[in-house]
C-alpha cells in the first residue's frame, strides 16, 4: 500500500519533470522557427534523450520504449504551448521548479538504475548526471547551439551532489526512502540556489 | 520462387535508396569543402544512420555490420559524384525518385524489425520514422546545419503516415506483401505531393 | 612474465593516449569559454568517446564503465591545463606525439576487440578508425564547430591503414605482438608524416 503511493508519487513527479523537460526544447525550438513537428521531437529528445543514452550504456532497453506516456506528455506540452503562449512564459518560476523537480527525480532514477545493473557508485554518480543533462545536450547540439550545460549554471554538478548524497546514504545504510528524498532535494535545492544566485563556475585558464 | 524475387526487388531498393540517401549526404559535404574521405564518411552516415540508431534502440547488431554492400554502394555513391558532377545533378529527379522510394522501404524494414521484436505498433511507427529520418539529422549535425527534418519539407512525417498505414492493413489481416506496398507507397506519395506541392507545415508560435 | 610487461607497456601508453586526447578536448573547451566542468566533460568525451561509439556497436558494455583509470586522467589533464597554461603549449610536439601513439593504439585496441567479437576484417578496420576518431567529432559537435576529421589532416585514414597493416599481418600468420607492433606504428607514422608534411586530401568536386 505505502509502496504503491510511493509509485504514484513517483510517477506523478516523472510526468511533471517530463512535462517541464519537453516545455524547455519546444520553446527553444520556437526561437528557431522549427515546425510543430520539429518542435515535437525537439521536445520529446530532451525529455527522453537522457534516460535513453543511460539505457544504452548499460545494455537495457530504452525506458520510453515499453511506457507510451512519455510521448502523450510531450504531445500535451506542446499543446500547452500553442494554447497558453505567453501566459505560459508568466508560469515560468512554476516550470522552473517542475524542471528541477525532474532533475531531482531523474537523478535518482538513473542512479538506481545502474546500482540495480550492479556498477560502482561513480558510475551511479555519472549515470544520475547522464539521466539529468543529456536531454539538454541533445537539444542544444540539434538546434545547432553550443550547449548551455557546459557554459552556464550547475546542472549537471547538482546531478553529481545528488548521487553523492545518495552514495553516502547508501553507504550508512539509510532506507531507501530517505536515501532517495535526501538525494533529490540536493538536487533540486543546488539547482534552485544556483539559478537564483547566479552562481556559476570558474571558466577555464 | 516468388519469395527470392521479392527479395530481389527488396534489395534493388535497398541498394537505390541507400545509393541515393549516401549522394544526398554526399552533396551536402561538397558545399561544405570536406576531402573525398569526410565526403565519404557523411554519405555512409546519411545512408545508413536512421538504421543504426534503431538498431542500437531495438538492442540488436548494427544492420550494415553483416552486410559489406552499403558500404560498397557509398563509395560507388561518390565516384558517381566524381565522374558525373554537374551530370548527376541533371538527374536530380531521378535522384529525388530513389530517395523517395529509399525512404519508403526503409520505413517498412524499420517497422517490421521492431514488430517482429515484439513492440507496439506506437513504438514501431517511431522506429520506421527513424530508420528513414535520423540519418539525414546526423548528416545535418555533422555539416553544422540545423537539421533539415525540423524546418523543411515533411519527411518524417510521411514515415510517420506510412507507419499508420502499416499498422492499420496489418491490423485488418491484410497479406504481407500488399501491407508492405501500401506502406511504402504512402510514403512515397506523401513526399513527392509534399516537395512537389511544396507544402510545410506551420511554423510554432 | 612477459605478458605482464607487454600489458604494463600497453596500459602506459593508454593513459598518454588518453592524457592527450583529453588535453585536446580541454584545450579547444577553453577557447569556447567552458566553464571548468564543461571542459571536464568535453575532455572526457574526446578520450573515452571513440571506444563508447564502438562498444555500442559491437553490443558490449562500455570500456571506461569498468575501469576508473579514463575518468582519474582526465581529471588529472585538466588540472594539469591549469597549472601549466601556456608551459603546456610549450610541450606542443609532446602533447602530439602522446596523441599520435594513443590513436595508434586506439586503432588497435578497436581492431582486436572487434576480431574477438567474431567480424570480418572490414569491420575490424572501421571500428579501429572509429575508436581512433569518433571522439575529437563528438567534441567538435560539442563546442559546435564541423568536424575537424571531415576538413583537415589524415587522421581517421591513418588509423584505415593501420587497420589494413593488421589485417595483413594477421592473414600471413605473424604473431599477435608483432602485427600488433606494425599497426600502431603505421598509424602513428603516417599521421606525423601527414601533419609535419601539411599533406591533405584533395577537396571534393
Amino acid at each position: 500500500m505505502e509502496y504503491l503511493s510511493t509509485l504514484n508519487i513517483n510517477n506523478i513527479f516523472d510526468l511533471l519533470g517530463t512535462f517541464a523537460f519537453a516545455v524547455s526544447g519546444i520553446r527553444l525550438a520556437s526561437y528557431k522557427k522549427f515546425d510543430l513537428f520539429g518542435a515535437y521531437v525537439i521536445g520529446l529528445i530532451t525529455a527522453i534523450g537522457g534516460g535513453t543514452v543511460r539505457d544504452i550504456l548499460l545494455g537495457v532497453s530504452p525506458f520510453w520504449m515499453h511506457e507510451p506516456s512519455y510521448v502523450v506528455v510531450t504531445g500535451v506540452a506542446l499543446l500547452a504551448t500553442q494554447i497558453f503562449k505567453t501566459g505560459l512564459f508568466r508560469w515560468g518560476k512554476t516550470l522552473f521548479l517542475f524542471d528541477s523537480i525532474g532533475l531531482g527525480l531523474f537523478t535518482v532514477v538513473g542512479f538506481e538504475k545502474s546500482l540495480a545493473a550492479g556498477y560502482p557508485f561513480w558510475v551511479c554518480i555519472m549515470m544520475g548526471a547522464i539521466t539529468g543533462s543529456v536531454g539538454g545536450v541533445l537539444r542544444d547540439v540539434l538546434i545547432n547551439e553550443i550547449p548551455l550545460l557546459f557554459r552556464k549554471d550547475i546542472y549537471a554538478l547538482a546531478c553529481v551532489a545528488g548521487g553523492i548524497v545518495y552514495s553516502v546514504c547508501h553507504l550508512i545504510g539509510m532506507s531507501a526512502l530517505v536515501t532517495e528524498l535526501l538525494a533529490a532535494v540536493t538536487v533540486v535545492i543546488i539547482r534552485i540556489i544556483a539559478v537564483s544566485m547566479n552562481i556559476q563556475l570558474p571558466y577555464l585558464k
